[in-house]
């Protein structure tokens, strides 16, 4: 019951909990103690376990940055549709990496995995890449000026001869294990991911002492490849495995999955006001089936898409973030009011944010080397 | 019998006929008159038959250069042995096509693939890709200033981004029925050669409105999946299928595979001559079980594998070899006297190659960048 009474937690706590297990990953709550004494406060993905595991974090980054190594982050986006509150997740963590740890940030544009897998054209992917993915994250307030975006298709030779050189150190049966499939383009596109994740250790790209990834725990078998092959080419490039996090998903607004290819469930960051506005009163809540029911056996937070909203983005204050819990669960908060409280916070960031997007969009172009074909 | 009486046969010509056939390799002899049209004569290996096959020889090259346009020829070796006179069979078409028709020449040192599928680690596989495979090929009179040499670890980003997009456009059912195996290092390998048939045709490589991959009818899989990737990217970037030529495979000493694995039966341009003196003289003849009766009978020079070493290298002249044929079918020539004929060729050969070699071998050097990895 404690369990299910966290204020940060959701009804799937348990199933990240036999992941993490399962694959050995280790709880983030364990390094939060470290990251104090190293001088640095937790980020609100941390300190409400969003961020619910890690490998390596202590090792690659607080032990990296004590002993005065250059560690870096990385992530990548896949330029197949708009940019959404699930990559605004990633985002926050950019962000804080950049200006709480001084990380150097990479971000790349996976434009080869979107034509590979997805069969979109360049000049889309590319105009996606920086108008959606690359734009958004500098309105968010990643500072461009300290960061390296880049795109999979023009990338310089020795990143290529990182998945040339990964390509001989992983079967045929290991890729099938973790993919299911052995489609070349799964294939290429699972080396090219190998590259990204490791190539800022090479000098070429600045030669940095540990690179971190964060990710959807979905992601973790990219990762457990890379740990793996950096093992492999031990004796042919010096190589450290790379630190990863796990962060929860956030739901789509029916408890599905948030997803571009799902826009009635999934709020854009560039979705104009009004269309936000009604996702949002559509969504699914945590609410009994009256009123009255609901005043007398509280709400369940846990199962409420728009309290999930609130714990990853829209209240950045714990102590509020606890208040609307306590009440959510005691009844005193019904679903009706608590939706247009959110919608009034939601609106208000979009408005914002928003009002940033054409510069950053400028900035953006201004920023990346597009491939030639 | 008038088949097997072909000077210019050998004993498995129906068995390269019947490949060309199951392939749709269209007969080189064809193409032959309209070369001599174009105002060009015939190379050594066509007009003897070696060149057995092409595939779209006429419209690339023929009309390539009739129009105007720019042609280059390319081949890759892979830098996992010496230069043998498998390879010189080769070397001599390149400087055909450069000295005759004027083509660019591409020469690819498949260093990734070399470390991909046989773990040559890199420094290894660029001095043998330079002091062997280069080397040999400048000393044999490929002329460096008109050749681009690259290594395929270090060929740039367009070159990469042809293969991230042949990745898409194949599949994994393809890959299998052609190699046999879907070893990640295999797909990989594959599709970089795709790139290294394709990259000329790129601005960034000169824009070659053609180009021709001569090869032995084993590498025929490759080319059949590079022209069908050439089909399935029409509208993603702009590329004609490339040309092949086919030629028949000469024989190791022993009448088995020449081979750099086999080096008792493999005469290598830089085989000291007594080393070479001593494998020509055990090899395998067409010889009969005694003196009287290869006199009475004559000899097989279809089965001999000095006859072909004639055929394809030593005796440039068509009528002296014809003359050696007869007196072989006659009785006249007995094979004691043959193999000391030919060793004498060989030698004269091999001292005057050598004594090329070093200063190709700094020349060499001074061409290439190698990878930095």
């Amino acid at each position: 019951m404690a369990e299910r009474l966290d204020p940060w937690g959701t009804l799937e706590v348990k199933d990240y909990d036999r992941l993490r297990r399962v694959f050995g990953i280790r709880p983030f709550q364990e390094v939060i103690p470290k990251l104090r004494e190293a001088g640095f406060e937790p980020s609100l993905h941390m300190r409400r376990g969003i961020l619910f595991g890690h490998r390596d974090f202590d090792k690659v980054v607080l032990e990296g940055l004590r002993s005065g190594g250059r560690v870096a982050v990385l992530t990548g986006f896949m330029p197949s549709g708009r940019f959404h509150f699930g990559h605004k997740l990633t985002a926050d963590q950019l962000i804080y990496y950049q200006r709480t740890l001084g990380l150097k940030v990479f971000v790349a544009i996976a434009d080869a995995e979107a034509f590979a897998v997805r069969r979109i054209p360049r000049r889309e992917a590319v105009r996606i890449g920086v108008e959606e993915y690359i734009a958004n994250l500098i309105a968010l307030g990643l500072d461009p000026d300290e960061t390296e975006f880049y795109f999979q298709t023009n990338r310089g030779a020795p990143y290529y001869r990182l998945i040339q050189l990964a390509s001989g150190r992983v079967t045929a049966a290991e890729m099938e294990a973790i993919y299911g499939d052995l489609a070349p383009a799964k294939v290429v596109s699972a080396l090219t991911q190998v590259a990204d994740i490791l190539h800022p250790q090479l000098e070429e790209y600045g030669g940095y002492t540990g690179v971190l990834v964060p990710v959807g725990v979905d992601q973790d078998p990219h990762l457990r490849l890379t740990r793996d092959i950096v093992d492999r080419l031990s004796g042919v490039v010096r190589l450290t495995r790379p630190a990863s996090t796990y962060h929860k998903l956030i739901r789509g607004l029916d408890g599905g999955k948030m997803s571009s290819s799902r826009p009635d469930y999934t709020i854009f960051l560039t979705d104009p006001p009004e269309v936000a506005r009604r996702k949002l009163m559509r969504a699914l809540t945590g609410g009994r089936a009256t009123a009255e029911e609901q005043r007398r056996l509280g709400g369940v937070p846990e199962a409420c898409t728009v309290y999930d909203l609130y714990l990853y983005h829209l209240v950045p204050d714990d102590e509020e973030l606890a208040r609307i819990y306590r009440d959510c669960r005691s009844g005193a908060l019904l679903c009706g009011e608590c939706k247009r409280m959110a919608a009034e916070r939601l609106l208000e960031f979009l408005e914002a944010h928003q009002s940033k997007l054409e510069e950053a969009r400028e900035t953006a172009w201004s920023l990346v080397e597009p491939p030639s074909f």
